[in-house]
């Protein structure tokens, strides 16, 4: 049932038009853990510096995280400074600080090296290699990665993308990875590049799952409030990966109702900064917005003839 | 059960990444009638000039429209030049001849004035005023307009606006109506001034509908070929009134299985350029469309409890 992701674990100073946080929580692996904590047990793999906030630490382990492959190094933690406009969409990458993270290379306990699900959070392809060549078994393997790595590292993205069964990845990364204009096309050619299953984010225009036999469209929830859209997509990661690890990954059904939960975790996920919004919910507060969801989207009608 | 449309009945010359074409049928009333009548009556106020097509007549009276509302007059037809890139939610407007438009005022013919539905095509909102003092006892009028009549009149925009049932516009324009960068917050201040409902349009990302009591989110279609987005809003506007006309006006979920009629008809409309499309389009082909929307959408579970 134990869920592995390797990810960054980071401290992120943001500005949107909603205001500015400095060096607070933030990181791919620690939104993702965040999440999938509240339906899985979730073993955590990445590097902090010593300046990291003991009272998050704190927090994931009381959410039932195994912390063991979170490795604690002398220096300081990787910094990342990002700046959002009104567009909502589209993350300015102000400074990057690797710091700790510069040297850092995946160490599974061995505890670790059969879980059910692995996420591959958004790192250099080669690191999400490296976790593969250390796991055996899992009955789903989730990558997510962004247009950096296609720019800079293309055949190695597609070396570790031929060996997942689930890509994740945004809209204009779609089109990018495989030259395609047309969503449709791009996604029948990334499942050509070996996955069963393509998820197309597309921020707060919801998400659209891929397969062999057709898509699924996940709606756009409409936001009252959106202060931070960082972690977004890992919170959406950590809904659909935990609520399969509860549920069971075989059933396609279930594959749909995964994209409903991650939908609903990423809107209660970008209400707040860093991963305060996610610290206070609860199953029960999924559960409502799940409903919504249902809601929201019913019509039918035209009979089943 | 006949439905009254007052909009443009033009001549395009439109370039998209997909294709070029030249003084070609097109205008909101044009691509309004060849929607909305597979569904219903369509009465048609609007005004050609003498260059205006005999073919593209003939064919919507072959479709069963009441053109007597339709002047036609020495000069020439309105013609609207337009590019699209491949952000094909833009359209970039490279010349507008107003022609015999320029001077046209709408003036209904006596059988017209009784309409179960009116819809106010993307007009000056002073004509689109003169239209409603000429009709009485509409169950409902919709009324569909863009960024360059709020900028340019806004006053009159608010009075149409607060005489009308539904207004439709795009995601940017009802920002831009009320000045508010919230979607929800927008929608409840544009419900304010008078609407029941509220149709906001975001082309290849489906269409909200926003009441009193909430919203309904028409998911997005993703499209294999998309040639000419051109008249896809009032396609949309057609397959929406003309299920309405169809199956009746009152009941919520008529207006949300409306939408999706609506957004059924647009996904065909941008298949080809010009009305291409929707000449050749069958209630066959829109049922099976309906149904796939359906099935791209299901996800329930959860249980009623």
């Amino acid at each position: 049932m134990s869920v592995l992701v390797v990810g960054s674990v980071a401290l992120d100073s943001i500005e949107t038009p909603f205001g500015k946080v400095e060096r607070v929580v933030g990181g791919s692996a620690t939104y993702f853990t965040s999440a999938a904590s509240l339906y899985a047990k979730v073993n955590l793999v990445g590097v902090v510096g010593e300046d990291f906030p003991r009272d998050s630490i704190a927090f994931l382990q009381e959410r039932g995280a195994d912390l063991r492959g979170l490795q604690m190094v002398p220096g300081r933690t990787f910094h990342w400074q990002g700046r959002y406009d009104f567009d909502l969409n589209t993350a300015h990458t102000l400074d990057t600080q690797l710091n700790v993270f510069a040297t850092f290379h995946p160490e599974l306990p061995q505890e670790y090296r059969k879980p059910r699900i692995v996420f591959l959070a958004n790192i250099d392809p080669d690191l999400q290699m490296e976790v593969l060549d250390q796991v055996e078994g899992a009955q789903l393997s989730v990558l997510d990665t962004m247009n950096f790595w296609i720019t800079s590292k293309k055949d190695s993205l597609l070396k570790v993308i031929s060996r997942v069964n689930v890509v994740a990845m945004n809209e204009a990364e779609a089109r990018q990875l495989v030259g395609s204009y047309s969503l449709l096309r791009a996604a029948r050619e990334i499942l050509s590049l070996g996955p069963d299953v393509l998820i197309v984010k597309k921020g707060e225009y919801g998400a659209v799952m891929f397969t062999e036999s057709g898509y699924f469209v996940a709606p756009a929830y409409p936001l009252e409030t959106v202060k931070d859209p960082t972690g977004a997509g890992d919170s959406f990661a950590g809904g659909f990966i935990g609520y399969l690890a509860e549920q069971g990954v075989g059933e396609h059904l279930n594959m749909r109702r995964a994209m409903i939960h991650g939908s609903v975790v990423a809107s209660f996920a970008v209400e707040d900064f860093s991963i305060e919004r996610l610290r206070r919910l609860t199953r029960a507060d999924i559960q409502a917005r799940y409903r919504e969801f249902q809601n929201i989207t019913y019509f039918e009608a035209l009979g089943s003839d």
